[in-house]
């Protein structure tokens, strides 16, 4: 349910190129529905074939696009589908066996078994390359300009595909899918000339005029089409292979061809594979940790998936194509993309701004330029390529530019606060005009009326926060008053957030266990009730107080959830579960840590560790729910090490209990933070005392200024609740 | 039949602004293809109906597309779909009449009445102006970015429209019509604000996840689909006016925005209107001729029609889109497009070498640039906007070029010939294998394997003429032989030009009148046989002689030819005949200055003018046959003037006689010629005597350099043909 890819990337790279073990046949109608979900990656374990490779996936999401630019290698006669995964030989993919699969950070290889192929796979940020070792000395490959992930006939607008010259073609697509207007620029290097060429076109030219006097289908370099689909031919030299580097962009043909000369020119696949192992290494090795080898798996590979999106979206040169589809020229930053921020502005960017601080300001910027961009002036909510997604809720862009001023360096200018200001009185956000009328978004006007009205609050207060920061006191007073909008959702006789009409009136027969329809996104009001992060000392006095508080969170991680509350729900399977709490679904990722405010802290430890055993596991299943661009991954590191960002946006990370004895952060200025958790176990899963730099800590967090001045934080594990803690100091509340 | 349009442009400007009076409606199958022929220029007079004001046309073509960005003023209820004609009130189209027409070259006004508004229009090089009067103080226009002339389902591949302010509309559209890949930016300026606007899509986006959650058809900015149509509505001032300024570009919207406020920035509808008029004046007075008012309406219209395509296709800051579909800067010359040069090679870009060196010259920088942006590194055919139409036969750039290497200025660069060259061998040239390998085109390889080898013969020789300036004997060589490959054609039995089988044998029961199924294109055998302007001593030897090829020649004049030869074809209707002769189809147009090269020259000053009262009406029937981008208007100019480029690339113009008394001709270095032809009439149509500054001139040609030394030209006019004219020397013949 990871819903990640096992193909190869570079980090942080815009390339990711990957099989697709199925993807709907093209002109095939109706099917497309229920693969949305499941195809999200191109990729699903038990899925007998391989379709092809292409070089754009999502990483983890729950809704799907991209898939662009599939080369399959095959042999003998030319098939220009891909067929389907029960009659593969109808078309040009191929059986595969998970026994000839090797993946590992920026490579990938398998056995095409009905070809007798072997693929490898590396790639750069911009260009994937492939190696294909044939079994005799004539190479072949399909290029599917078609073919896509979420296809359906018409989401391809427009093919192009020239032959430059008899070892480099050039070309690109044009798509509208969840990314309205997706523009696929290629320049594709062969190592071996090509012998002979041609393509049909699956949804031909309405008008094909006077082309009917050419044979255009054969060795004509100049093709183009609705959804061409390429095949060629080159002669192999003894070795049997054809090297494949394909350069992406979205700019231009030439663009793309400077970005191909810039990062493969005079290159080997074994160069390009050894040089991007390297890149991985160099980022991995920020964070270097002791326990078991799953322990270590696991962390690697969550840490891995936070460096895949965002990605990087432009050429070598700094051009991109903008959210108003113009191409612009970067000025002094690196423009990322695949912002999925209802997700990631939790703990995905919190880590970059600890851990990449320069990545985490050039995505900041990179926010900002969309919204300057945009013709709604809005800050982006699920950005993808050039494209606004309207994907989930919020403003949470701000909450991660906020974050990034705090924790990366990104300055608090007029400028981005105006852009906060912007998208956070925009009509066009959901509900935004009767939330400044009534205080929160009525019922009888939005069906998620409640969650929204919590996250308008919290995004509220990041703005509150910034502006605050930026000595602006008139614009800081104006959102801190919105920023405890969240308590006008507080049914005062519940005790739990709830939907209320414009009259007033809470909704009747309302039920805190049901997902959908009562007024919530992604997770019911017995997680979400939870999610005021910058004022949980107001949201305790909602609950009714601490004691009603603490009896709420109990009883979430230890509930019996009737199945009738999930079963339905795509996104939600029963190994998500952990009584109601949902880790799957990110509104609840900040709750265990929520005992930090209370006066039972050592129950934080314990269900994290629990989460930790239980959503994380080292083997095919992977992830108890989407990684979405790395929200879970990132969760996993911070409670690994033994802390979390509740608040993004504050320079406090709440102390949890590390998960492994041992971790060694390198940071961004040099420095080291050590952090010790010896004989940590299942048993010995409880805190009994922390040391920063040997002394005594005396709050229930550190700040993001002791991580960098760096040094020892050193956990003392019991395998008893410590409930007399030295940790007195709660951490930041906005009604404190 | 011109198939020329009312509206307004400027000189060379790629925005012709005019009325379309029928389009094919949305979604209607299987109409068009009646249409594709009658509606090239969009407008038909005997239609009752304006469906809007479109932005781009083709001048007097046989073949249809653009009809871009097309706005409809209108009041009451909103349509968003144009009617048909039968049946206008169902859609935004209006009722009209000719009483309310008024154009002038870069202005057209029109009552629309339905709406009773008054139309407007007026353009510079890149931007349409409308000005609409309304009947009431509420300003209304439809702006339907699906609609264009050869319309069908799926043309249009994309739209985008952004509202930018209330005042500011940007957008594009992406087609695939006759021009395959067509981009069509723009910006469009309102004189006032909009109070409300919306859209719908015809063609429905397939994608429409998330957009479902806002009502994104009513007032929202950010409008994009398959094929949208907007509407707007702004208030008025009291005058009840609405100027709405529509800027092009093939770049970005960017680029038109710069071409907006470049050509039209602080300058008000009546500034614009009189600048354009004041561009036409100073492009049309560099010709002042005598004669009735019909002559001069003819000759300046006719004029007027040379200077509308080519049209200039670059933004301000020479920014242009090319044959690779990348963008392009323009160093040191002005890009062009729209090039009809089976039609054009012929007198249309003699002519702009004459008059307009400047942009001769650029022109034939202009095909250079797409040769070498040519996936298959080919000199344009029928290029329109960035696209090869691939319509007609022959490389007929190329006498383009050597046409203005001879009179323009333009460099015999190793370049331009290494372009040459590989065009005229290119495998893409139809049949140029068989050509190169038989020394012509074999009829059972070819349809139009005759007119083939006469134009690529002819086209050969421009090579060959070239090379041989520019100093390169090889390729001279190689190509003088290629130019004498039109003997292998003529029939020795017949004495005319014939389909030829690969084994040498001739086309069994051939008939020399049917223009189709008989070896030609676009003439039969009777006109075609002449094609062989570059020596055409040699093709008198071919027919036989003297006697035999001038017996041919009275009898193409004067010959009664049945229905059966032309009832089917669209483009030959009666009153395009003369005899035999067909003027509405290029090929024929230099046939009755062959006569030159005889003993008999003073027919050619008798049929030419026949030709010239004949083919040519001031009234609503104008051409009889397409102007064909200005070559019809071109020949006019020429036969007015008195003289005739038959072989472009040489410096020669051969000899008819004026049509009108007098011309002065005012040339790009400032000097001028006078063309006298005192007492000229239907009547004293012979010439008797011809004096070039009072010497006697004993050619029947003048030179290029001649005309640009200036002086007077006088032509001695009689009602008798001077049967012993001093002219004896004969124009320019390869085998001379």
């Amino acid at each position: 349910m990871g819903h990640t890819f096992p193909g190869a990337c570079a980090p942080f790279g815009i390339v990711q190129l990957s099989p697709e073990t199925d993807t709907i046949p093209h002109n095939v109608d109706g099917k497309y529905q229920t693969k949305v979900y499941e195809y999200c990656a191109g990729y699903q374990y038990h899925d007998p074939t391989i379709v092809g490779f292409s070089h754009t996936h999502l990483s983890g999401t729950g809704h799907s696009d991209l898939g662009d630019i599939l080369i399959m290698p095959t042999s003998g006669r030319i098939r220009t589908n891909p067929g389907t995964a029960d009659r593969p030989d109808e078309g040009y993919r191929s059986r595969f066996s998970h026994s000839t699969e090797k993946s590992t950070a920026g490579y990938y290889e398998v056995v095409l078994d009905d070809y007798g192929i072997k693929a490898e796979l590396t790639a750069t940020q911009r260009v994937g390359v492939h190696r294909y070792t044939f079994p005799s000395e004539e190479g072949q490959f399909i290029l599917d300009l078609g073919s896509g992930i979420y296809n359906y006939e018409g989401k391809t607008l427009w093919t192009n595909l020239r032959v430059v010259n008899d070892t480099l073609l050039t070309g690109y697509r044009i798509t509208n899918g969840w990314a309205r207007q997706n523009y696929t620029y290629f320049a594709i290097a062969l190592s071996e000339p090509l012998r002979q060429y041609g393509y049909v076109d699956h949804q031909r030219m309405k008008y094909n005029g006077f082309w009917r006097k050419m044979d255009i289908h054969h060795n004509f370099p100049d093709m183009a089409g609705r959804e061409i689909v390429g095949y060629f031919r080159t002669g192999l030299s003894s070795e049997k292979q054809l090297t494949v580097r394909v350069a992406l962009s979205a700019v231009s043909m030439g663009g793309a061809l400077a970005n191909l000369y810039a990062e493969t020119s005079g290159r080997s696949f074994d160069d390009i594979r050894n040089a991007t192992a390297l890149c991985w290494e160099h980022e991995l090795k920020n964070v270097e940790i002791e326990g078991t080898d799953d322990q270590k798996a696991l962390f690697y590979t969550s840490l891995y998936h936070t460096m895949i999106n965002p990605s990087v979206y432009m050429d070598v040169d700094g051009s991109y194509r903008g959210n108003d589809m113009e191409i612009h020229k970067a000025d002094g930053f690196t423009n990322y993309t695949v912002f999925s921020l209802w997700d990631t502005y939790r703990a995905e960017h919190p880590l970059l701004n600890l851990l990449k601080p320069r990545q985490g300001r050039d995505m900041a910027t990179s926010m900002v330029q969309i919204q300057q961009q945009s013709a709604l002036h809005l800050l982006p909510m699920w950005f993808l390529m050039a494209n606004e997604g309207w994907c989930m809720s919020g403003y949470h862009a701000v909450p991660v530019l906020a974050d990034a001023a705090t924790k990366a360096g990104f300055p608090r200018s007029a400028k981005v606060l105006e852009a906060m200001d912007a998208t956070a009185t925009s009509p066009w956000i959901e509900g935004m005009n009767d939330y400044l009328q009534y205080g929160y978004v009525p019922y009888d006007r939005c069906g998620t009326s409640a969650s929204n009205t919590l996250e308008y609050a919290y995004d509220d207060w990041a703005i509150y926060y910034t502006a605050l920061q930026a000595g602006n006191q008139e614009m800081a007073e104006r959102y801190r008053k919105r920023a405890l909008n969240y308590r006008n959702v507080f049914n005062p006789e519940l005790g739990l957030a709830c939907p209320k009409y414009k009259d007033g009136s809470w909704k009747k027969d309302f039920s805190p266990l049901q997902t959908y329809g009562e007024g919530f996104i992604e997770g019911n009001s017995a997680n979400y009730s939870f999610h005021v992060p910058h004022d949980v000392l107001g949201m305790i006095a909602c609950f009714g107080g601490e004691k009603k508080f603490l009896s709420r969170l109990d009883e979430l991680f230890s509930m019996d959830l009737d199945k009738k509350y999930y079963e339905d729900n795509e996104d939600i399977e029963e190994e998500c579960l952990l009584g109601g709490y949902v880790h799957g679904n990110e509104p609840s990722h900040h709750v265990p840590y929520l005992y930090a405010w209370t006066s039972q802290p050592w129950k934080s430890q314990y269900w994290l560790r629990e989460i930790m055993n239980r959503m994380y596991v080292n083997n095919i299943d992977g992830l108890h729910g989407n990684d979405d661009c790395g929200q879970m991954s990132a969760w996993y590191i911070f409670t690994a090490m033994g802390f979390y960002p509740v608040c993004p946006g504050t320079d406090q990370y709440v102390l949890g209990a590390p998960y492994v004895p041992y971790v060694r952060l390198t940071l961004d200025n040099g420095r080291t933070l050590e952090i010790r958790a010896d004989g940590v176990s299942d048993v010995k899963r409880y805190v009994k005392n922390v040391l920063l730099n040997g002394k005594t800590l005396t709050r229930r967090y550190i700040t993001h200024q002791e991580i960098l001045d760096g040094g020892v934080l050193e956990f003392q594990m019991s395998d008893k609740p410590n409930k007399r803690s030295a940790q007195k100091a709660l951490p930041y509340s906005l009604s404190d």
